[in-house]
């Protein structure tokens, strides 16, 4: 039998991070997010800041950005360094034990490898631009362009890795408006699907 | 306060309708989508089987067809006649109770209306294509080729009335998986939501 994982694809803002730590703390699982940017600083010679930057978002929205920024001449990237780390750490995590994975492509990169429950979790813009603003403060650009553009940049980094478009409802099991429904219901949800199977 | 009601989209053979039903009685609510179609005959002067066909979906796939289908000099279509009078019978049943509606636009006509729980239902081409065949019996047009017309159809018709795009993540507060969680999942999840609030 092959481990249970969920994978948990989010909106900036969405508060999907937090969903996937209460989750797994919920199921006694260990959740990997930071802690993901960590091992692969380890097995690579990138910063965390760089990994984190990079290895969910292109360095420019748009696919053709996504597939021709900072390529040598031999067609090569930082970027597809540090997928290649990361899909293999992705997948030796999900070797050793049940746990919950947030965002880095998890779900496809783990699609026939594991027992996975696919998340999506998103908001709508006003309460994510309140939530990325209370968690991380003012900045020059006003909080929907953060948003808009991180989004951007997050889907083209998906889409060219995966072939697949994120975000599009057929990819996942389930996808929840955590605005809406509110972060201790998104998480009773998900524990409840977890162990109905 | 405003009526609490669970609005259901679905794809074609996704089994939303069965959901909607099981998750109805469980919750001691009514029901309404065969229901709809005979009240809407009531009130119109048009057959049921056209109002089920007409109601949800396009004359073609496409939005030019579904715009200029039908249409008569002064731009009249029978479509826009049955979208009246189920818009009128879908705010009286949700000014009546709490209920749950199975298609027919209603998440966008009860948008401002009611306290709604929007939903949809999806699952994988071939896990549909086997539940139709089962339940309508095979016919001289392939399953899948028959759910892939349903679905354009509904779409366009949902685009036309609504200015909205049918199953894009973001307008539905949760969506589900039903081939891979499984009918009876999906109706926990839904009473589970729908109680919490």
């Amino acid at each position: 039998m092959k481990n249970r994982i969920i994978t948990i694809s989010r909106e900036f803002g969405s508060g999907g991070r937090t969903i996937g730590k209460e989750v797994a703390a919920k199921l006694g699982i260990p959740c990997y997010d930071y802690e993901l940017i960590e091992k692969i600083a380890e097995e690579s010679n990138f910063s965390k800041e760089y990994i984190a930057e990079r290895g969910e978002y292109t360095a420019h929205s748009g696919w053709l950005g996504s597939a021709f920024a900072d390529r040598d001449f031999n067609g090569h990237s930082y970027q597809d360094d540090i997928w290649s780390v990361q899909r293999k750490i992705i997948l030796e995590l999900a070797e050793k034990g049940p746990c919950v994975i947030v965002g880095r492509c998890a779900d496809y990169i783990l699609r026939d490898k594991a027992d996975c429950l696919t998340v999506f979790i998103h908001s709508d813009l006003q309460k994510r631009a309140e939530r990325i603003v209370k968690q991380y403060g003012e900045r020059d650009i006003a909080p929907e362009k953060r948003l808009r553009d991180k989004d951007k940049r997050r889907a083209a980094y998906y889409q060219f890795y995966t072939d697949m478009k994120w975000g599009s409802v057929q990819n996942y099991h389930v996808a929840l408006d955590s605005g809406v429904l509110g972060i201790d219901q998104c998480v009773e949800t998900l524990a409840a699907l977890y162990n109905a199977k």
